[in-house]
């Protein structure tokens, strides 16, 4: 295998830069023979070879390590990307954005717990702690704190809420409960925000707003530096919890349902928590391969779907969510629930206790009811093996939570997704005013033809999303350039205002070039995005 | 009286500015003349004359009319500070940190609801509209919609949210519910956040993140900006409200009811939104004038608190809360709170059932549940008639939910106003992992020694509160660059950042020089704050 580094560094310079990065962290915290780092490609490739291949990968031990990292890039001028655990597997894992950039990998030893508070419910950690490690860490000190986790609670939770991914709790919205960062900026310095910068403050993760302008935003989803400690707010554990499935037997269903969702989700109550409507075949995905349904393969027919709803006991559409409280409280909310959408003919409403786990249609209900109460899981991993060698990319359009515009994106992406070869999988969620359509693009990473395909479903939604009005909230490495473009108002003001911080910040465009489409002078001076 | 122009400024330039200012507003949105200016110099002076006055107050009334200000501004290098409706009052009103700086003033005439979108909850309007014209339009239209209104409601719902001041039902983190803004830049660019960066988008108001960094952050408490529109969330109306006050006898109970409202409080419940707990003297101010309890003046010794506790059938402590929801969830909730609470001796519980308005003890009582269910009022206005010429700056530190931190707090106030001269009129707020001690120091603003002297109280406390960890979450113009100063971690790295960013996007430093600590290369280079 061949080498790459990045396109501007001359090798010789690579060299020099990885030598010293050995010394400080010890040669065996630095990985540089190109078939180790093939572990930190993009996991589901779908463009050809090596566009996101690093250059190198480097494991920090310390907040100093980082700052030195990135002073011996400045002196080499040479790429960083940081990354948290590179779990977001479907937005390109750990690979960086440019080819030949090293990244700065904190999961193997920057994952330390610094402190979890049960009385004021908070945790400070490390970029690298994942789901797992902070939910078994509060269940062996037996505080009474839940966190709030996505899917597959594999990933970091700095990670992910850096993000702004989300999970299905009452603090599901990850990036607005994180409390105070520590960031290493791309020229070394080190900035604390909120109260962390007032020395003496004993508030840094209870009070996240600080005194002048609030800078936290800057650093999710942005190349404006290097995370190295994160607050995040825990939820005190409520007295109980419910999980409910209600089961909506035709796709046309899906206007009524999400019109009666908006209203009883926008008052944060009864529906606490973002609901999720998932389509049969995602729920099929999620417990079965796709051979099991058409062993000699073919399209998903009418017939097909009607086996798979027959067999498994669901909807074309299924509903899930979780209530929170006293018993009172969860009652007379389940009964608002049930009630407001019994008027979708033919839905059906079981919560776990009526569909005992292992039972037929049990599966993902009793998956999220663990989610949903901040346990992790990675049950949701089996939708990989819906076909062999299975990788995915996400396309996640932001739309107003209303039942025509929904009708209208399940329309536009199904009808893509046959031209163009997967199957639709998807779920939509109305987090409190804005809908996300979240669609899974399931396909034989083995198979060329097939990552191409995906490829250009991916950029085709993106355009047409856009003509509609539709906006991605989050994006694998290959489309970040092209999303970044749609947010065109003005001349691309926003972009055009990110350049300039960028800039300010880091003058040799080493940190993460091309993240989000944001590119420093260095890479625009070579082309590298479109000159507007 | 004696005009005043910036100190770099030579007055022709200044005239030039004014000149091409008038031809592009008309003259009459234009004031120069010292006397028309006096009513934008700081309300409540608290240093000697002209600290804080304007050089001239414009009214723009588009956005491009205040990009082309900006232009101008920078042909000319006249220094901008913009202000929604000046009512922060205690924070130095309208009037710019720095002396002869040019009033962009919102009030007059950009003070459109540009939309109220009932189905999804939210208000688009200019920095212009106060609480009151929005309350008023929703109820004129009849939408079931509530917005969250600040203790006094005469001022700008923008303005408050950038300057990331509080109410009290739920929507009460005011910065946490804006969904999106428009800004111009230092440089008259105009730039739009969140999906209004999508120019087909429909979602600006329903979803503020966007796609990659978030930038809205930056422009509270800040000096990087002109806000001309922003997205607000509104409440949907619950379904019902009952707003409490609990009584409690002792000053020394304090400790005990802080340790027990947290926990009501960090779970969201029973405790939906920010409790304020009141001292006797701010409920006295809030009805009654000082001398109605010392016509000869004199110190608020224990018998004069005693005689306002019987007559005003309150404690020296008093806690004033809504609970929302169906009916039942409202009597769930006041059964825990009362419960938890009647274990401290002597504390009695009473709703606006038990207290009709206008029996004793129901003065609050009845103005917090008008302010708690969104209604605007100004009625706290009252506290200002305490003593003659009334005035007051505040000083808000921010420390941990406990209870020896309050009473710790609490003492050191107190003892320092009582050395400074004021009385101690405070309410302290747990807003849900902090908590806000908000203490008013009430002077006459006619007496030049209550002036000097409570400045000097307030310069004190910052000092004092930053050796203790306490930082100020928001501050009066003379106290903003020793505030800043306070927030001392890693050689005042957050101001450093801060002032990197405002290089880049403001060249010639001529947005609001000093806000909140932050000065422009220019004014640093003048000499303006301390250099490090």
């Amino acid at each position: 295998m061949d080498r790459i580094v990045p396109a501007d560094v001359p090798v010789e310079e690579f060299d020099a830069a990885l030598q010293k990065f050995r010394i400080l962290l010890g040669a065996e915290h630095v990985i540089s023979e190109p078939e180790a780092l093939t572990e930190f490609d993009d996991p589901f490739p779908t463009t050809s070879a090596d566009d996101f291949r690093p250059g190198a990968v480097v494991f920090p031990e310390t907040t100093e390590d980082v700052q030195e990292l990135v002073r011996i890039a400045n002196e080499h001028r040479i790429p960083l990307s940081p990354v948290a655990t590179g779990k977001n597997l479907g937005y390109g894992g750990a690979a960086p954005r440019l080819a030949g950039t090293v990244v700065v990998h904190t999961s193997r030893r920057m994952n330390k717990i610094i402190e979890v508070n049960e009385k004021y419910a908070y945790a400070l950690i490390e970029p690298g702690v994942t789901y797992f490690d902070l939910y078994n860490h509060i269940q062996e000190q037996g505080y009474n704190l839940w966190i709030d986790v996505p899917d597959l609670g594999w990933g970091s939770v700095v990670g992910n809420a850096l993000d702004r991914g989300v999970g299905y709790t009452p603090y599901g919205d990850h990036w607005s409960w994180q409390t105070g960062l520590e960031v290493v900026l791309p020229d070394g310095d080190l900035l604390r925000t909120g109260m962390g910068a007032m020395s003496t403050a004993k508030t840094w993760q209870l009070f996240a707003y600080g005194f002048g302008p609030y800078p936290d935003g800057l650093f999710s989803q942005s190349n404006f530096g290097i995370v190295t400690k994160m607050g995040i707010a825990l939820m005190p554990a409520p007295p109980a919890a419910e999980t409910f499935v209600i089961t909506f037997e035709q796709e046309e269903d899906l206007a009524q349902i999400v019109d009666i969702m908006l209203p009883l989700r926008i008052g944060m109550a009864p529906l606490q928590s973002v609901p999720v409507l998932r389509n049969i075949v995602l729920d099929a995905a999620a417990q079965t391969k796709r051979t099991h349904w058409l062993p000699e393969g073919g399209p998903l027919t009418p017939e097909v779907i009607q086996r798979m709803k027959d067999e498994l006991d669901l909807g074309y559409w299924n509903l899930y969510a979780t209530v929170y409280g006293p018993p009172e409280q969860i009652e007379l909310f389940l009964g608002m629930i049930k009630n407001a959408f019994s008027a979708v003919k033919g839905s059906r409403f079981f919560t776990t206790q009526d569909r005992a786990e292992d039972t037929p249609g049990s599966h993902v209900l009793h998956d999220r009811h663990e989610i949903n109460q901040g346990i992790p899981s990675i049950k949701e991993q089996q939708i990989l093996e819906w076909v062999p060698n299975g990788a995915h990319i996400g396309f996640s359009p932001i739309s107003e939570p209303d039942g025509a515009e929904a009708q209208k994106q399940f329309e536009m992406v199904r009808n893509r997704s046959y031209e163009y070869g997967p199957d639709y999988a998807a779920q939509f969620a109305v987090g409190l005013r804005e809908m996300h359509h979240i669609c899974l693009f399931l396909y034989d990473s083995a198979d060329a033809d097939q990552r191409e395909q995906v490829m250009a479903l991916g950029r085709k939604l993106v355009e047409e999303g856009a003509e509609n009005g539709y906006g991605e909230y989050r994006t694998h490495l290959a489309l970040m350039d092209q999303v970044m473009d749609t947010f065109d108002f003005n001349d691309n003001a926003l972009l055009r205002f990110h350049e300039r911080i960028k800039d300010a910040l880091d003058p040799n465009s080493i940190m993460a070039p091309g993240k989000s489409g944001i590119w420093g002078a260095r890479y625009r001076d070579a082309g590298h995005h479109l000159p507007r």
